[in-house]
């Protein structure tokens, strides 16, 4: 009899219709690989050769203001300019396009020595409303706004300070549109918005849940790549951001504090990862097959240092993973709420 | 005007239909964030604790032989098994299917000291044969044969000593679906194998080229998306690893030496990477729009400690690169094609 446990299978993300093969019993085997240095898990508040700390120069010269609160700038070394000059595309074979847009950097906190989880549910709601105004403001210009944090050295962060990132472009990136035309899809066949859809699944069933609020759920999705590889949604339907309703944004300050707490408590380290939003395009005028989510990626899989690698197979062939989606929730599940430091305090 | 070295831009991958963004300005950013550790370059040719030298013991408690040359066997730890039961598909959105395979290590040579770049011709050969010898039995029995290497820590490989792996499974992998749909698509409109109608727009071109023997063309694609990775293709029509005529063989062990030469002596480190084979698939009876390839991923971007991150805007949006694709095959070109190591000798 087939067991999703023992047994190597494949599931289907309908997000972006690519597979991903599922190994189990693979996490059995030892490891003698690289391993990650744990991030530092105490820094002082204030950093004084911390380009993001409040009232310190960065490499132009020019001097942060004593902010409180949410701070958003541009970044001083953007992959993107917003007057690159138009380009040809002779051969079909060699295509090729001019790209614009803009990108700025989000200070989340003035404080130096925390990250997401640590901060308080109104200072995770002020990072909100900063997300929701970014994609107001930058939404009339860009076609596409990408919010998005990469926490952590394992995933490219070079500064621990906490803070995310926003660029406008104007293109739909290669995501973008394989989730738009999945969800399209979807809801010409199905009559209802895909994630929606979803969300009524994991309701129901609570296998891959990791946190359930109000009006947000975050689960383990059945085809997640990443070992705890969550999706946070809201249950009723959102298409953007900037449509949330106050009661929506305040209740999505404690899921997120409580599932990134969750994450810190599972390795009793800072969790490294990518999270960011994905939502209807800005200029879209047909918004209704999207539902407002956001991924976390995180690289971890046994241990504050051992990551998962995608390579190799994985690069060439097809995602893999070694654990369940539900293995995965119910690891997360039995972490506290509380995050640990808070908990020490 | 337009000046792909200074504008941003994006540029469109015909194998995969995905764009990759250019960001040449941005290589001049300072990096801050994580080093990885260079990779111990002298190596005993025979470690008496490593589970892959010849007549060492391995977990299983089975003994390697003796061997000469090259050796398979079978994964200890594979992440396929050859008799999963069958599972059923009960829901459109939660869509899983049972997944069969068999999953091999192949040992480049008894050399525990020694890297691909550092065997000789022959040696290589021998690696080659194997590979073909691989790609003739397990594609009997299996829908699709993944040869793969992963070389060094940063790609997740927990032993030095040379080996790659070949995994054998009953379903066709994302990847190989998705160059499989593009290259018919540009066999039917276009009436020429997409690699082939490419092979000769850079051998016309050479800007992008880094290895150029009589039967084999190295370039970084014109759509690369790692800093320095390369694709490597025969000049001939070949659809499959086993339809190699002996001099393209011969003469493919001599573009891979060069090409991992020219890769190591770049940092001056042994140079890590994921490569693998792309082919028709063993048991199509439409192979005439595939072309063999091989494909180069290595993620070191400004030095042997310093890699690129595909992280945040790349995992959520579109792959993004620092350096052209010219800009890289240009570096690659400026190197030896002799190893550091054999020059120093
Ligand atoms: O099989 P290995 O070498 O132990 O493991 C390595 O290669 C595999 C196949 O690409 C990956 O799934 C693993 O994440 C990686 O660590
Ligand atoms: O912009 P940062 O934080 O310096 O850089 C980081 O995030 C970027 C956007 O995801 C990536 O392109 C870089 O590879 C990564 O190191």
């Amino acid at each position: 009899m087939f067991d999703p446990v023992d047994h190597p299978h494949r599931r289907f993300n309908p997000l972006t219709g690519q597979w991903v093969l599922v190994s189990p019993h693979r996490a059995k085997r030892p490891w003698q690989g690289q391993v990650e240095a744990p991030t530092e898990t105490r820094a002082p508040a204030h950093d004084p050769g911390c380009y993001l700390c409040a009232g310190n120069p960065r490499v132009t010269g020019e001097r942060n203001p004593d902010y409180e609160g949410t701070f958003v700038f541009p970044n001083d070394f953007a992959a993107l300019m917003p007057d690159t000059p138009a380009a040809d595309e002779p051969d079909p074979l060699l295509r090729l396009q001019a790209a614009r847009g803009t990108s700025r950097v989000i200070c989340f906190s003035p404080d130096h020595g925390k990250t997401l989880p640590e901060l308080s549910p109104a200072a995770i709601e002020a990072v909100i409303d900063t997300w929701c105004g970014q994609v107001v403001e930058l939404g009339r210009h860009w076609q596409w706004v990408q919010l998005f944090e990469n926490k952590g050295a394992a995933m490219g962060c070079s500064n621990p300070h906490p803070h995310g990132q926003v660029w406008g472009c104007d293109f739909l990136p290669n995501e973008i549109l394989r989730e738009q035309q999945c969800q399209r899809d979807w809801l010409a066949e199905h009559g209802r918005p895909l994630l929606l859809d979803y969300v009524a699944r994991e309701q129901a069933d609570g296998r891959r849940t990791v946190v359930d609020t109000e009006h947000w759920l975050a689960v383990v999705p059945f085809w997640a790549a990443w070992p705890f590889e969550t999706l946070l949604l809201p249950k009723a339907p959102v298409s953007s951001l900037p449509d949330l309703t106050p009661a929506q944004k305040a209740d999505l300050a404690r899921a997120l504090k409580e599932l990134t707490s969750r994450y810190d408590n599972l390795f009793r380290c800072s969790f490294p990862y990518s999270m960011g939003w994905h939502f209807a395009p800005p200029q879209e005028t047909r918004p209704e097959a999207w539902q407002l989510h956001a991924h976390f990626y995180p690289p971890l899989l046994r241990s504050a240092t051992v990551r998962k690698f995608m390579v190799g197979f994985e690069m060439l062939a097809e995602a893999q993973r070694d654990l369940t989606p539900e293995q995965a929730a119910e690891r997360l599940r039995a972490q506290s709420p509380v995050h640990y430091k808070e908990a020490e305090e």
